[in-house]
């Protein structure tokens, strides 16, 4: 056989690949897509991922029925920033959702601020639409609470939940509680119509969040609708609750429970998909928006397993998520994949699944894993892990360099708040933000996922990893053209500074007798 | 209905159940049976307890059909009186396998010593004759090397392994390499007729060990005849190893080829037991003796996932092991049972399957987990955490406490022995010996499986726990008879100290041209 010959074969095989996943779609003509997204729940969380108190049987058979990828990422290891790039399909860096007025400053949307998500930005329902798919998002946003960033005016068609975090109570008349929506009208607030007992950690959210989708699923069903449903619960962020029912069932206390009650959750929802027989006909995918809050833990925190620190760092245990992938009849049942992914790639892939193209007049970060879901294909691609507008470190096939290193300042820590409790790696988990961008450290996540032993810089993999990342790092920054910053505002509950403008408020805040929603919030 | 009514009854529920059990058992004419005893595998080394390379898929899958014990434990964090508890079902303490020449000591049995096994004590093969089972040790024994101690003189009938670790190659003409045996014979040495390759790490050990298993599986299968099979392999003990075709196959290197190698292993047993239709008439449980050697990784060490420190230490992460057990059929498939279980109940539970009671002239530790492995039933008993005769700490329920608290001297760890790399807990990892008697350091392992929040002596939590745990402690160590240690020999490789009677053989090990086997070695 000659060598053209072979290439023509080659060519015509991969066609055939692509054929095959194209058929198994228009198949199925285009399924309907669940993305489950928890609140600082744990790659460590699940029992398929090693929580000893293995709290998760329904998402355990989810693995054993679907894929399973233990290598899946985050694009931040903070809340907003992470939603926004799954909904976008983009690094923070590129849709806005990051800060520049604080090196390496992670920054959420508080309640305080103005702004919220980019108009220019195209969210995944919007382009959805395109497929005349009927989108709902039940449950937290946090793009923006204000007119112009709320999830009605970015492509969803159903709302229930709310805009931030369910922080609370607050005193009512110089700052209110949260509020809770349904579609564009406020139905109540934390803590007020929509319950929260900090005492005992008991409230029914979870549940009326399940059958809000319940009904939605229902009744796209009823009019054979192709749906997106955005399961946004957060019931695993503290404060964390969970309903009478599953209160004091877990081995772990309240996270345990709310976990199991997610966990009850998912096999309901995969069970009422089953009942409808649409179980063939929808692409499931569970992960979580960033790693554990080890500094809520124990009480309020969950686990990252066997990686390094949790929320807010860029360490493993910050970005690697808990994920699988479901859709019955299509995705082989039992399957590990090594395939490394990240939650923009739901973006890309869920448009895949509709028929739909990416925008073209964008840089997207999201990958196509069509070919991953059914055919165990390897796509070769690097992670990026930023935080704020700082590129920490790259990771590409098992070797992860650390261009800076920081876990949280000294001053911080001191005060107890502790990003890494019971863990300490020498160099590796320093309380300076610490510079390597000339030499980085490099771990081998293989042979060391807990990112305890840096590689040798004077042995030969320390130089064969680096030839391997440096020309991709390189590449990456070429051709990165930041976003407009939408995070520079005030924030003082994430990182314990002022940035500039924020003076007067920092002041206040530090007060003897600090009443945040007192003090003047500079726009 | 009255008290003694109830009582009644619940008798009579009590001798349903049991007879069930025994009904069961007696139906399946007394099961084979086989141990899989790993070596320095760690609680995190298998992907159903999260480790995320997932080189486990025949356990993962004999998980899924079997029960898995997240909460299982080894009986000392050193092999060999890990493993003369297996055999004997008792506590080093009672049995011997202990030191009194060092608080807190470990040993185990290097090629040195001339003692072992003491003579009056009662294994497991030896009690299963009398129900007619042939009985083969496959792999390391380590309770002796000497005539008196070998297994075929402990009621074992067959015998392929060797005595001791697979430590070397030593000199051939002052120190021996470690023999290996068919039987009585001595059928060739490590290094020499069994190769290991110590640069590449290539050995076909396991394979070996696994040929040496099926052919004695099948001979038992024809003659009808029932058997236990001991499969006590080694490759996952340092120096580790693997056979070419697994040599470079995971993405954790040496060590995690070697999981392979054993995982295959297991694999192709239990499929001989399918094809041979034994499945239904096999009881197999999976364990290890030890928590991973975190001094000996990344490279040739495992992982203890979520647990604190490793092997050598009284932290969960040197004594909690991954432990399946396997019988369709009559295990329920796909179950979790929370059971605190010992490697000594596989004593107890190895006897009650073969219809045989416990010997009654001594105390036994473990417990018959039949109804537990049946009828998901969950019994409460406590687990003790020795090092040497010191009593480290006691499990009861979801609580720890430990009364001692230690890792490795200052002196080791400041020569970089590191027993909890990456890890420390203030005043828990200890690297003097800290006394904790007067009022223990307790745990949640519920809420903190990592040992990293002690609870406060001042909370009602403490007080609740530890009311619970005094009385079984008391009551533990007021029936406790010692048994006459068999390790208080010089061993200088496991404790950086000379005990008393060894000094001068310290002085020479430490000499400036150190040949140990050219020591004078005194017993």
């Amino acid at each position: 056989m000659s060598v053209d010959h072979f290439k023509k074969l080659l060519l015509l095989l991969i066609a055939y690949k692509c054929c095959r996943c194209l058929e198994a779609i228009k198949n199925g003509t285009t399924p309907n897509i669940i993305i489950m997204l928890m609140d600082d729940m744990g790659w460590g969380d699940l029992g398929v991922f090693g929580q000893p108190s293995k709290e998760t049987p329904n998402l355990d058979r989810m693995a054993a029925e679907g894929m399973l990828f233990p290598n899946f990422y985050t694009a931040n290891p903070l809340c907003s920033p992470s939603r926004a790039a799954l909904l976008t399909g983009r690094l923070p860096v590129r849709n806005g959702f990051y800060t520049t007025n604080g090196h390496g400053r992670n920054a959420y949307t508080p309640q305080e601020i103005v702004g919220g998500i980019a108009q220019d930005e195209v969210l995944l329902p919007e382009m959805l639409r395109k497929a005349s798919y009927v989108s709902k998002i039940v449950g937290k946003w946090h793009l923006g609470h204000r007119p112009g960033f709320l999830p009605l005016e970015h492509g969803f068609d159903e709302w229930f939940g709310s805009p931030n975090c369910h922080f609370g109570p607050y005193n009512n008349s110089d700052r209110p509680n949260i509020p809770v929506y349904k579609n564009s009208q406020m139905v109540g607030r934390y803590y007020e119509e929509f319950g929260i007992n900090l005492k005992t950690g008991e409230s029914n959210l979870t549940q009326i969040y399940l059958e809000e989708s319940l009904v939605f699923i229902r009744s796209q069903a009823t009019a054979h609708q192709p749906f997106f449903l955005y399961w946004a619960v957060d019931a695993t962020h503290a404060p964390v609750y969970a309903s009478k029912g599953f209160l004091g069932k877990s081995q772990r206390g309240r996270y345990g429970d709310a976990v199991m009650e997610l966990d009850h959750g998912v096999g309901v929802i995969l069970g009422e998909l089953r009942s409808l027989g649409l179980a063939e006909d929808t692409f499931v995918f569970f992960t979580s928006d960033n790693g554990a809050a080890l500094i809520s833990a124990p009480m309020q925190g969950g686990s990252n397993g066997p990686f390094l620190c949790g929320k807010q760092t860029t360490f493993e245990g910050g970005m690697r998520e808990p994920a699988i992938a479901w859709w019955p009849g299509h995705i082989p049942a039992g399957t590990v994949s090594h395939q490394l992914g990240t939650v923009m790639d739901l973006f890309t892939t869920s448009l895949a699944l509709a028929g739909l193209a990416t925008p073209g007049d964008r840089i997207i970060d999201g990958l196509d894993l069509t070919s991953v879901l059914l055919n165990s294909t390897l796509i070769d691609r690097p992670i990026f892990y930023y935080r704020g507008n700082v590129l920490m470190a790259v990771r590409l096939g098992m070797y992860k360099a650390h261009y800076w290193t920081w876990t949280n300042s000294m001053e911080e820590f001191k005060k107890g708040i502790n990003f890494c409790p019971g863990e300490e790696v020498v160099g590796v988990t320093t309380h300076e933000q610490k510079e390597h961008t000339m030499q980085p450290l490099i771990f081998n996540l293989g042979w060391d996922p807990g990112e305890k032993y840096p590689i040798s810089v004077l042995s030969p993999e320390y130089q064969t990893a680096l030839q391997q990342i440096t020309p991709v790092l390189e590449q990456h920054q070429k051709h990165l053209l930041p976003g407009v910053p939408q995070l520079n505002m005030c924030d003082l509950a994430v990182m314990n500074w002022a940035p500039p403008g924020c003076e007067k408020l920092a002041k206040c805040l530090k007060g003897p007798k600090s009443e945040p929603w007192k003090c003047h919030w500079p726009h």
